[in-house]
């Protein structure tokens, strides 16, 4: 079989680099072009000595680089990049996966109001495909543009879904407080995600209003009749990847009736053939470092003291399901390939 | 005048070389005797180096040692051993603040259950003062057995008292959603403090229920005559020191019609005379590297997007405010001392 | 390909476990009986949760387990165990390979010096083969035994080696100031390896004396007929994983007479073919993080000012290319397989 | 007795935070003005929320602020400022320290080829005392302009002096592999010092000259009439405060005779009045927490294996000793205070 031509657009940031580490290790995929305005000329391991041996290739001018070659694009750019690049590419036969935010809201008044700037494409937002597998999975195949979601969004759906669609929670109250890896913020030179000022610390941040809020309703949304409202808090955890959510639902109606046991067969059956959630046991305490670089994200069901709230933990590598490893699912989907080719990989622990 | 002459009934973990660092520095307190079953006659800057040239003193068996000599003796011992001291200790006029949580809940059932053994002296319980001065100042001034109150209790319990005092939320579901650094587990061999399992890692723990839990409910039904109920979430944060308690509490009343603002100004006026409560301007996220260190417990008030939800943010040391640093601001009021003294040093940043 | 059926006697530490991740994506590898006293039933995943979905198999005791089904076994033991074991295996047809210290110091009454117990059978040391491929492959091949190399002893010796075979260092006046990640004591319940204690702190441990000396200056004698002493100073960094050697070498000879880059065009040269050990660029400075997970060791040379010293820089991944990884890589070497197999994977950044 | 009045230009730095916590704390110093051209007219406890209620002070901009009206001015500033500024400010009366480079190399010619710029006034370098108590007390108490040590040189110059003054090992081939916490990389926005970039990693920098090597080469020699020359390897740690130095000297004459415990007791008398230099017990490791937020220097002495190579360890706070704390040491001296005063505070462990 031949091997499916990518590029990637903006390769110096960590969601870059991690689909640069995925990939090496893709049977079926091979990359042909990498693009950086500000590194074009540098081999990729000089900027990423890990890559030494894995890569012959430099970043490229995006201006200049030959981007229709490639089958497949992933755009691991800032917000507001993306959506400049994608029609051309997309009306040029190829298939583009955006892990920046520019496709994720289909709303595209939401979308300007919450980053700040005319979208570039609102009439392109229609095709895009946001790409949760899970709820997603049939759509995305036959996709040629993919939204791919947020770090905080995936775990966040995936935590609260099964318990939305079947109305036990009361959807209109909900609570997600989520704590990210300090790599959420990006690879950039700024005193915020200093070693020294994040480092042997915590905090919440954003907690008027974070670009993820408004994501995570629109995608519960879609999954019931009623009016969906979160409150979401994320903090900074002093460590570099993961994503913890820890989720409340007031639970209602038959919700009420059922067992910690019994809920968490819920999610049971709901991800029962999903190779990248994990339902852990009753009385589990996932913890980040169980899918350090790994696609999976696990989640357990807690109903603490028989009361009425329902307390879901989910965690994922916020660079693998949260980004790269869920962009590289989307497009083992998007070409018929195993979904789990080259994100199958166990976790690091230590 | 005459220095106050201080006791340590099992000085060799965190709390206790915590109560060292920071008597070191008290202008009327002497420390007399430190008391270890396990490190008899070793001294005590051998197991902590920190403190060479500051103390020369050793550690002496608890059963030999002559602890009425003291006018104070703090309990900085496993859970179920104050109890056995300090009755003796009281008859014979020592002042005793213990900072295990013996003495913290007044019904001795619920004691029992949550701690899994029989009180030596429940007959005692009624004497004990619950020592958060921000509460009971003028009962601790006067007392003779203090409980000083757990890490998350201090946290919770502050950030939720002016809006539970004022029944501006209904105080039947709240949540309280706290992160810990792992020095609150104490100075141990285990592998679940190990820095290879909990360092570069976050996971929440003992979400069925803690045993702070408990605590936590006791102190909160004291302020109010409206049923407390409370989801507590305990985590384990990749780092030393530091509680970050985040809140979730459902306006009500007179709360809902309240700007954020004005839900500040009620903790403004409810803390302004507190020495170490800190009410931060409007809008912030306090770290806990700024109370590192330091007895303060740093709050701020959130509305998100103006919903019925308000969200607490309060940071406190653990081993200071949350520990040891409480525990000497009660002994300041006990004694007649300024209530700041040898506690108000500043925060170490970074 | 008939997959090697592989056995694991010791598999719950640090090693074993990264044994598991490893093997996992060995394609010509399958686990299939695995041991550990203490955890005897225990499902494998149940210990280690990034294992879930990727294992089907439980601790078994090692007395009543039948190793002997397996083409090899390693032992991820405490030092002591495996030489009881490996002569009824190796006599069963069993290739062996001992990541622990029992075979790795051909001189018996030096090992009981420096490992303070009586050898189990001295009479197969010198049927062990020391299992740094860069060094011993063609007798890696055609072993049975193998001693697996120490985590420091890898970086240590790879780094000085081509400067010791061509007689361009002084031999007899080495020094190796090397630093670990805290998984290199390994995973077990001590408070000296406690977050608390070793996190956002630093310090040598052994000045003295540490047992991984006699092993470097043994690996280091056989290249040279001068004199091998050497200065080893182990430190414990604060972090998970990797070690970083510094190394420093008096030029003598012709080595004086080299410059910076000369000196490297000698690793270049003699690591050529090797496919783990990266010679880096004039200048550079590799990070620990550029190996984590990785089975590669990366290297760099300095002549600083143009002085007499001249500096090595070696880093690994203690767990890969100090243990798991380099065991692997002489499974593959025994067996016959692509040398690289199952552990070519891009190492995890950030 | 009235309170010195402070001034401290630069203050948003990390030498310039830690200055304001330990001047907090001391009875005879108060800080009358703090400038910075960045954060002019901004509350130093908007900046640093550790200082609330400690100060009440705004950032004022250095061409505007009557700094003369100080008794003593700490420039905290980066390298190429403080040389602007000191000549009006000494010339009017006031002391000044200052903790950056610009007077702490008496050869011009060597500065600015290190530096890289034009010194802006050489004729002043003959005033400065080079502020390391331990060697220039009598002077420093004298002095107008005092040039406050860097980091690592405070932690190797320490280390090396009994022995270098006593001719004890070979002052020619010295080496110094030094290993600091980020924080010594100052408070900026920088890709490099980033949690992402250099946190749970390790790296060796600078390997081919650092700018604090002509400054301990100078120190040193001035101890000696042998010629001094330094191997010196700096290495980032990750964590945010703490230098631990690993010094080697090649034992000579008298030293080669002398047992490890002779060899510390030369330390012991050398240091015996010194209230900074703790000698530790022999066999000791110190670690970098043990000094975390103290002016201590700990190291301990060791000759491996009895061999002719001398190894010893310090440790210091790169913020305080090697920064913040030796300056106030060096005002203290200066202002016929107690050496001691303000900064006598216990280290932070855990």
């Amino acid at each position: 079989m031949n091997k499916i031509k990518i590029g990637i657009i903006g390769g110096t940031g960590y969601t870059g680099v991690e689909l640069l580490r995925l990939l090496a290790s893709h049977r079926n995929a091979e990359l042909v072009c990498i693009t950086s305005r500000a590194e074009e000329g540098i081999h990729v391991a000089s900027l990423f000595p890990s890559l030494r041996n894995h890569y012959d290739l430099s970043f490229e001018d995006p201006s200049k680089a030959d981007l229709t070659k490639c089958d497949v694009i992933f755009c691991a750019t800032p917000n507001g990049i993306a959506m400049k690049h994608s029609p051309n590419l997309i009306d040029a036969g190829v298939k583009v996966i955006d892990l920046s935010a520019d496709f994720r809201i289909s709303d595209v008044d939401i979308w300007e109001a919450w980053y700040g700037m005319e979208h570039a494409c609102p009439e392109r937002l229609s095709d895009a495909v946001y790409g949760l597998p899970e709820v997603n999975r049939e759509a995305i195949r036959k996709a040629t543009l993919i939204a791919n979601p947020g770090c905080y969004p995936t775990a966040i759906q995936l935590g609260f879904l099964p318990l939305v669609e079947n109305g036990l929670i009361d959807a209109s109250s909900l609570i997600a407080d989520a704590k990210s890896g300090v790599s959420g913020a990006g690879r950039k030179a700024a005193i915020g995600t200093a070693l020294c000022e994040v480092g042997d610390s915590f905090k919440a941040y954003s907690v008027s209003g974070h670009r993820h809020l408004p994501e995570i309703k629109q995608g519960l949304q879609l999954l019931t009749k009623q009016v969906v409202d979160l409150v979401f808090t994320p903090h900074l955890l002093p460590m570099i990847r993961g994503i913890h959510a820890t989720l409340y639902g007031k639970l209602v109606g038959k919700g009420l009736e059922m067992s910690e046991s019994e809920l968490r067969q819920i999610f049971v059956e709901r991800f029962d053939s999903e190779p990248f959630v994990d339902i852990m046991p009753l009385g589990s305490h996932p913890d980040t470092r169980s899918v350090r670089g790994s696609n999976h994200c696990r989640i357990s069901i807690h109903r603490p003291q028989g009361g009425d709230t329902v307390v879901i933990l989910a965690v994922e590598d916020n660079l693998v399901k949260g980004a790269a490893g869920q962009a590289i699912q989307n497009m083992n989907l998007m070409c018929g390939l195993d979904e789990t080719s080259g994100i199958n990989n166990v976790a690091l622990i230590p």
